[in-house]
């Protein structure tokens, strides 16, 4: 079994991603599942096309794409990707869409396909702040989400995929007093766990 | 031009519910335009039904449906509405769907066709908090949301329609201590502003 | 009976500052108390010496300052007044004292001599929002408390006198996304209800 | 060198109180001074007792307290005690006073003996969210750190002193959705940092 985790680079004002630093530092498996670490640019489109590269090449069995959502105050596994690019700030090479759609010709959402609940579960099972999302957003975090999905559904490919952002992490809330962090300890363990559930062999 | 407007009974531990109290307090008419005033009960397709008994009857050329959201900050007009039943708390009579879907053969998700940028920008241009949401959870409030959106679109009515989130009032925040709110009169006029987006004779 | 109610202008980034506006346009009298408003400067000192100098020239029988805690949710009487000048910001003169003391040879503290209790009382009474505080700040709201509360003390004055922290206005927080907010009006009348109970005739 | 390093017992609706679990699980030295751990109960006057005791058995030369102040965002460092019991909830023993002075003849407040400043540097230094608090509330935690201020005070003794509030743990927030919290691990090793900056031995 392979799963592709994707993680961004920084974007806006943030100088570090964690997203980034936590798929870096994956093991090469989980659980005996092979997995296949990705960054991808923070911009519309290059994401997805950077992904979907990978996925004709690697095939995988799973895809989990991680992004950062400042100001949440634990773990959220999304729900739910939708037809619409709605950038507050410009992603990484300028672009800044406003009320546009991901695909023309695209349905309005696509749910995701991981198992949300029980990784909400197993994280706090484990004592780390978790619970799902009902929006991923408007920015390249929902962008990739629905262009994955998209793009499974139209090759009828039979990968799981989906998204889940993380809170700050500690060093980033040192420059935004009054928001809420997660160690990025605390994360990486979340992570793992969340991953451990998409796997077939059960710990 | 007829506008329905609809707000919900008190659920949960409250025991007001702003959008009740706000819509029974419309105007007979804005801009021109009829307002139909309808109050709602908070339970699971009872809620729909009854919404969909006064469109046949009134044919209305505006649905905005109305609700609560304690915990936000400002009136949130809603973009999307989901295929999808997930209620942390039950319902008014008990029902608690988990994970259930609204529609069984429903895309997954129907945009709003209500000005929702134009009706933030009026409701702030009047110095009163407003911004767009992404989503309008998965209660009963997303509930009326995707099924009258879904009722339309499977009549092939020419209805707009969408959904409007109001944050706690400042009564209900006296017992919800480090919530935020907005007061009745705020909210009433910045309703009052939003269905006026709707109308046709521009004010 | 008269009452001193102090506010100060707008500081840091803020073009209003509520305490300013409301001050301003309050009654004549409360109750059959007079009213004295009095706008100060946010610098430090100055604002001290200028209440001085209207309490000597007034003889007031109360002070009551009023000042804009952003972040807060509600209306908040404070409890104690701290021998602290720390400013995060400098005031409107560019001052910008660290770990200082406002009086050389004062005690650490001063309690407030207001009936914050029955204040906060009779505010939510009319579902308005709030909540004693036990913390000023360090900034010139602290500083004013504590001055003011140092020259009662030392010149044996028989002066009821206190501070109350108002949160950001609605039309504030159009600039402050996610931050609580509360209506002017609602603030004035806050105010007010706040001023009736240290008057001598009850309503 | 001595410093004697207090925590709680939970209170309130709580089963753990990270002070007591990051206290007890302190190593025996800090750069070279000796730590004495101890656990008090969360009870009006028995936790100064318990304390006092301690210190006239051992003669620190230094005392920090610790203690739990859910909801907020960082380890925080204590500015100054106050001479005020005003109980939200009962302490451990059922004790609920209101409006009460801790010494009957003891000043308003006393400011800590302690580097709060160059703690939430060292803290931050290792990213880990830290700052400065203005006020301990007027709870246990306010309490003990005035009741310690005001033994050594009375006593002329040469301790240093203060007290440290820290946020809900990773464990406690799974039942406070949306509070924040930082790790047990984040909370020991800041706590550590924090005891270092008391230390004469610079690292």
């Amino acid at each position: 079994m392979k799963i592709l985790v994707t993680g961004f680079t920084p974007f806006g004002e943030e100088k570090t991603n964690p997203s980034q630093d936590i798929v870096s530092a994956l093991p090469k498996s989980i659980n005996g599942a092979r997995i296949i670490p990705l960054i991808i640019p923070t911009v519309r489109f290059k994401s997805i096309q950077r992904i979907c590269e990978v996925i004709e090449k690697e095939k995988p069995d799973v895809v989990i794409s991680v992004g950062q959502a400042g100001g949440r105050f634990s773990i959220t596994p999304e729900l739910v990707a939708i037809n619409r690019d709605d950038y507050a700030i410009s992603d990484n090479e300028g672009n800044q869409p406003i009320d546009e759609t991901i695909s023309l010709d695209g349905p309005a959402a696509y749910f995701t396909t991981l198992p949300i609940k029980e990784m909400v579960k197993q994280i706090r099972a484990h004592h780390i702040p978790a619970e799902c999302s009902t929006t991923a957003g408007t920015f390249v975090c929902n962008h990739v989400f629905y262009g994955i999905s998209d793009y499974i559904y139209h090759h009828h490919l039979q990968i799981k995929n989906g998204f889940i952002h993380l809170p700050f992490s500690s060093v980033q809330a040192l420059h935004h007093p009054h928001q809420p962090s997660l160690s990025i300890d605390e994360m990486q363990r979340g992570l793992e766990l969340a991953i451990s559930c998409c796997t077939r062999v059960k710990d």
